[in-house]
């Protein structure tokens, strides 16, 4: 983890400033907290009568076997998710983890195919190696949690 | 969960509105995604070779048993987060997931107080029973996650 590319001792600065992710900020917003839940409509429930918050976006996501709920928190989401089958990743992952719970996070990028070559180019390992449609119209690549302090982190271009 | 306190019979809309959390959004801001890490320095280095995302705040909560680093977009924070001490709350969660991962989410709110109350008065359990100041002068409060979709929430006042 942590591969400086970086070279102190390198003497022409804008080669190295144009090589490293260091020099330029790819995260805009943090486009989404996303919540792995086993009944949409308790979790939807849940979050307007306690906070008040309301569904902006409702989408199913056949590809991904996930039905998802958007709640809009100025300009970010709060991402409610919930299998639609039960080979769907987030269905094992709420049978693994016994429950609901934080599935992942996503970053708002300018640029996902730019953000994950970064990735890539640093050695980290990604779930998908091109961009592809997110929900919403967005998209999206996922990075390897592995390689990301334990974070699955999905960049999310508008 | 989803304890509904809008009555569709009432014929005092203007009361129901007043007690319901449903008629008001309470969440201002996703505050902050915590990633709880072993080590804290090659956290931050990551998220600044990989996304350039900088270090805009650095602090040790010594009741929390934590240092915290907090890294700005847009306007919110990535937060990453470790233990000071072997009690910390933190380094039982990293023990006990035997890794780093995304360990809570802070929901950015206009008053801690009212926030807690609402879910308080929902019935749903907390971890403060009162607001607490929190890092970069804030005044916070954790709901307890077996309530809240296994979601570690904080509201956080600025």
């Amino acid at each position: 983890m942590g591969i400086t590319v970086r070279r102190p001792g390198d003497d022409e600065p804008g080669v190295e400033m144009s090589e490293s992710a260091a020099t330029k900020p790819l995260l805009t917003e943090i486009d989404h907290v996303a919540i792995a839940v086993p009944d949409l409509g308790a979790a939807i429930d849940y979050y307007r009568e306690t906070f008040g918050a309301v569904v902006d976006h409702r989408e199913v996501v056949e590809s991904d076997g996930v039905e998802e709920a958007l709640l809009k928190v100025a300009e970010s989401y709060v991402q409610l998710l919930t299998p639609t089958r039960p080979d769907s990743t987030v269905a094992k992952w709420l049978d693994k983890k016994g429950g609901p719970g934080i599935h992942h996070v996503g970053y708002r990028v300018a640029d996902c195919a730019e953000a994950l070559e970064s990735v890539k180019r640093q050695g980290f390992r990604v779930l998908d190696d091109q961009p592809r449609p997110g929900s919403r119209g967005t998209t999206v690549a996922f990075i390897h949690p592995k390689d990301a302090l334990g974070t699955l982190i999905e960049l999310v271009q508008e």
